[in-house]
């Protein structure tokens, strides 16, 4: 058993409102010392096998299709050590 | 400029309802090989400074109090290499 993270965020060039919003509320709530913030998405994936190489292409594909919209967002995919 | 990373997901004990519906999709899509998939949120935290301990300090506090609701998440906080 191993676990695949897929990490998706919007593309940079897409608005992020969600962060901004974030990235505006800090100020107000008494913290300093951050100049962006941006907002995704965390997948944990257990396989029920190794995380082999014909695995990683299978959640690379799942992420491409399914996990992310590509249009908008980028992903990566990491192996948990 | 550093990046700090934090990473939000429902304890382990709380059901997830997003995961455990992209878990039974998988199958129903052409994907096997998946034990369970579980989803978070991921901030990406740009600080105007270094990260060293008081602002890693600080961004703790920031999910902690903003971020997170502890009551039902935990949250890890890593600096990007």
């Amino acid at each position: 058993m191993a676990r695949v993270i897929v990490d998706v965020m919007l593309k940079p060039e897409i608005l992020d409102a969600q962060g901004q919003a974030i990235a505006r509320a800090l100020p107000r709530l008494g913290f300093s010392g951050v100049s962006a913030v941006r907002q995704g998405k965390r997948f944990e994936v257990e396989l029920e096998g190794p995380a082999d190489d014909a695995a990683i292409a299978e959640v690379r594909k799942m992420a491409e299709t399914l996990l992310a919209n590509t249009v908008i967002e980028d992903f990566t995919v990491t192996v948990e050590s």
